[in-house]
């Protein structure tokens, strides 16, 4: 697995009870996967020969992230390796107007978008669907809200261009919530749908999913678990694919974002499915029959937990274990930044209400903003 | 944590999630919890420089096996090293007999014992409890069906002798079937009991492992968690305690064996508790508050996966996991070799037929005993 973030130290995690042998190409010896995983390679991702080394003697590699470059990939590829999901899935997750255009082409509901030029341009996009508000976004190497802007005017515009990156603008779409529709797919064309979650934001950063979205109807639960059936089909993506969506006020669904690796949106199945994202991107990316998607409980509801006062955890995890013999705390042996997600609760049940204030009350004492 | 087999492994996956540094001292690096760990140190753990070293800077020592020497505990107590279990209490999981002495003490039921010195006192015991066979066990160094003999006759007898331990006789007691009842305690006292379960042995090895154990009525269910309880409280237990248990036809629970250690008879808890062993030892080691022990299923089975035909279990995997998409397979890393322990499955459920036939047919199919 390429990069040392939490993903892989999940994956490494739901890796061991399968035997296998897990090889992590990781930046530095204290990212939060090399702390637990045995053969550990430090190097950069971004160089095409420490790739290859890596690569070297390994049966399929995948990823913790979408940053590797297209063209190393296709290099990898050339080479007689694996690469799950292969550059041509992943270039769609790395690129969001290559993203844009596919899901156009294969008639995926999306917002109104286009690549814009230079501030005048965002306002002449502006102008064709119905005025600012627009969402700007670099079409490479954003993540949690960083990338993206939403500019009030043509005089706001112009941050945005400044990296030098092609820049996308989209409307800013009235939504309701926001969705995630998970689904596994194999290279030999199985697939598995998890229930679809809604996604609660803060400050442009997954605060807590619940699963699955309450009060979604069935109809359109369907249609958004076929949408990430399909993109995933068409797409040739192999391994986790996140899909995330807003749900309109008139009743549609519409795709945010792809995530082609286990996803944020998805961490709610290690203690609430019968098979975690982690344990079945790992048999996709294996080519091995899937694990059921179904959930275990009838609520499952996962909460962040951002770096706050706490260096050390011990205090918290005694008041919070203590308080709630069931949750299910999730560090990433990261060192505590503040507003750095460092791990994450999970809380299952019956009752919806008692469930989100277990994970509430468990994500806000680990990151020390409440105290009791 | 000392040792590195397959506990150890699974510790280290159930320890991921709280952030805890896992350091690992392994006879070799290919040992199965090496495989998977980041720190191991490779070395003899019946040295007592080795262990000293590995030590330094851990803050609490635990095991995955019984083995290390009791003295050596001490000292390492005496170096400020908290030992969890500490020696006081393991060495009545190292010495059958210092276990049978204290069992007896606290008024714990046993089977009928005593230490005896050659196969002339060997009959002179069966005489006094009703005659052969009787079961012959070396006080230290037994597992899974080694270091235990039935024998028949005083001729019968001299094989235990031989190794120059000394020798435990008891009876053969006529139990209906086998039960464990696990507990895990911590250093402050907190203890939880999950259900008691049955235990089938395959000549003398664990083969499978129902939650709860069927038709034991809540009294026998009830009296066995307590005796658990009690006997970690009087020794002093933290972490892990199984209480090995023969049923017995007019309806009472004896005790067979201690383990001070996450334990075959809990491996269903992975897939089938709220918090499984593996996760609840390292709460306790730490002296953080235990997590929930009830069953998340009605029904779970283990079936102990042994070692068969498939050096590789790529196809057996290809089959067992589309057969039965909520199969948990648990291997181990180990090499193949037949008769060893290798790995195990969990399955749960409504129906306990059911439950238990997908877990014989996969601990089946995955020895290579049967082939659809």
């Amino acid at each position: 697995m390429v990069g040392g973030g939490q993903l892989a130290r999940m994956t490494h995690e739901a890796g061991i009870p399968l035997g296998i042998k897990f090889k992590l190409l990781s930046d530095t010896p204290q990212d939060s996967a090399a702390q637990v995983v045995s053969e550990v390679v430090v190097g950069d991702y971004r160089d095409l020969d420490t790739l290859r080394a890596f690569a070297r003697g390994c049966d399929v590699i995948t990823f913790d992230h979408e940053h590797v470059p297209t063209e190393h990939l296709r290099a990898l590829e050339a080479d007689g390796i694996p690469v799950r999901p292969g550059p041509d899935a992943l270039v769609h997750a790395q690129d969001k107007g290559v993203m844009r255009a596919k899901l156009t082409e294969i008639g995926a509901p999306c917002p109104r978008h286009r690549i814009v030029e230079d501030p005048a341009d965002v306002a002449a996009f502006a102008e064709e669907t119905g005025g600012f508000p627009v969402v700007l976004k670099t079409v490479r190497g954003g993540y949690d809200g960083k990338g993206v802007w939403v500019v009030r005017s043509e005089a706001d515009a112009a941050e945005p261009f400044r990296a030098g990156v092609a820049v996308l603008a989209e409307e800013k779409v009235d939504f309701v919530r926001e969705l995630a529709a998970n689904i596994v797919r194999s290279p030999h064309g199985q697939a598995v749908a998890y229930p679809v979650v809604e996604s609660i934001q803060v400050d442009g950063v997954c605060d807590t999913v619940i699963a699955p979205a309450p009060e979604l109807g069935e109809r359109l639960a369907g249609e958004a678990q076929q949408l990430a059936l399909r993109i995933a089909s068409e797409l040739g993506v192999v391994g986790h694919l996140a899909v995330e969506l807003f749900e309109t006020r008139d009743g549609r669904v519409l795709v945010n974002e792809l995530a082609m690796r286990p996803h944020n949106s998805g961490h709610w199945t290690q203690d609430g499915a019968i098979t975690s994202q982690f344990a079945n991107h790992v048999r996709a990316v294996l080519d091995l029959p899937l694990g059921d998607p179904r959930p275990r409980a009838t609520w499952t509801v996962m909460s962040n937990v951002l770096g706050g006062d706490f260096p050390d955890m011990y205090q918290a995890y005694l008041h919070c274990m203590a308080r709630d013999p069931q949750l299910k705390i999730h560090m990433y042996g990261k060192d505590v930044k503040p507003g750095r997600k460092v791990g994450h609760v999970n809380t299952y049940g019956d009752d919806l209400a008692d469930v989100r204030e277990r994970a509430r009350h468990a994500a806000d004492y680990l990151r020390g903003t409440i105290t009791e």
